[in-house]
């Protein structure tokens, strides 16, 4: 078990939501947010880099609002659930999206396959726990 | 003139933005973003922290969503229109639902109340932009 | 395996370093920064909040840096490698502090029990790396 | 005057710091922060993009690291100066990387040149604060 899995069960406030659902879709923005770094960066090395650059581009928007929205997600307390549900779904938007373009380059450069995955892993996991806040 | 302001008219492409309004945007982002995390830092050190919880917490998810949006913004070359907007539309009702907490203090603390107003400013200047997006 | 892990192994550059290294450095890295925000959150919510400041400020100091030394990390390809090795002492003392600060409170709050641990294995984690870069 | 100069004139704790240095050198690193974002995605608008993957690299770094430096002294009240000290004592160090990095380029591409005044001014701004702390 991550810390991060261990830690939500400590905290004294609990926001109404299991907090392994919580912790797994504050894991899966992690994973997300570094994979599409390191695409985004892999993009950059490749040849072909000036084909790349909107792949690159929604890389390093997925990455920082994936980011953003673990910070917001690990201090979520029920106080706040408005913006942590448009938060929510602006990531599910920026996931899919950013899927959508890793999948086009997918068989050329396995970095997009990887990429691809944990965007669209981490896009399910933003939607299941928006559906599952009260 | 920042560097922020003077950049953003040399970037080869352009997002169909008058560059000052981005500008302006971002500027207010990053202002909006270290006031939050301030405020909520001096709350913490009054007396009444515990009366100040929900306003440390609006504040610090506040911070968190403006310097996100202002790094979307500043790589913003309309590629990713959808995106860019919903993170907007988001960032609005943060900078929104922060304001409020903190004028409620506003009486009683004055780092709120110059909280509040950094709030409102760039609550207004992600309007304007998103009303100005192709 | 996360994808983080998986990632590293199909960038085209490679920083000199076991991928596998540095990608535990990373997921270690991100576990601690939602670790530490989430035990910043959960002092915020206890009756002693008052006693707790400073370890609240240690937590978010180390939340920040981790995040980011993550981001360069998840980046690196050995060029910047001066700035990185800078980024990953500071880091190192970021999570010994905030460890420090915690262990203090580990027999009251088993958050700061939980904390204290991530912070201590990151440290570890980054240290192992910084030995390990060329 | 900024909402952040006037907000750290209202924080109920000093750190020892004049506050005016403080709200510049927080200014600096967030006008410096955004600016190497977007000379970052100007560089990847560049015919030339192939030329400048050393240039967006570090672009990117010293952005991050300058975003987090300037969330950690937006909150600093002295408590935790050892961190502190490391974190601005790496952003000097990003931030001169990036101005030779982007001087390099910068009779060939405006945004370089930008961008690094924009490093040189915070890397000076940061040496100045160290240099004051107490």
């Amino acid at each position: 078990m991550s810390s991060t899995a261990e830690m939500l069960t400590t905290h004294p406030n609990n926001a109404g939501v299991d907090t392994s659902l919580l912790a797994e879709t504050i894991e899966a923005l992690n994973d997300c947010a570094s994979t599409c770094t390191t695409c985004a960066d892999a993009c950059l090395s490749e040849d072909s880099v000036a084909d790349l650059r909107a792949c690159i581009r929604s890389d390093q928007d997925c990455a920082d609002i994936c980011a953003t929205t673990a910070q917001v997600l690990a201090r979520f307390t029920g106080d706040n659930a408005v913006v942590v549900k448009q938060q929510l779904t602006t990531c599910i938007t920026a996931c899919s999206s950013c899927a959508e373009e890793c999948e086009a380059h997918a068989d050329h450069h396995e970095h997009c396959r990887v990429c691809a995955e944990a965007c669209r892993r981490c896009e399910k996991a933003c939607a299941e726990l928006l559906g599952a806040l009260p």
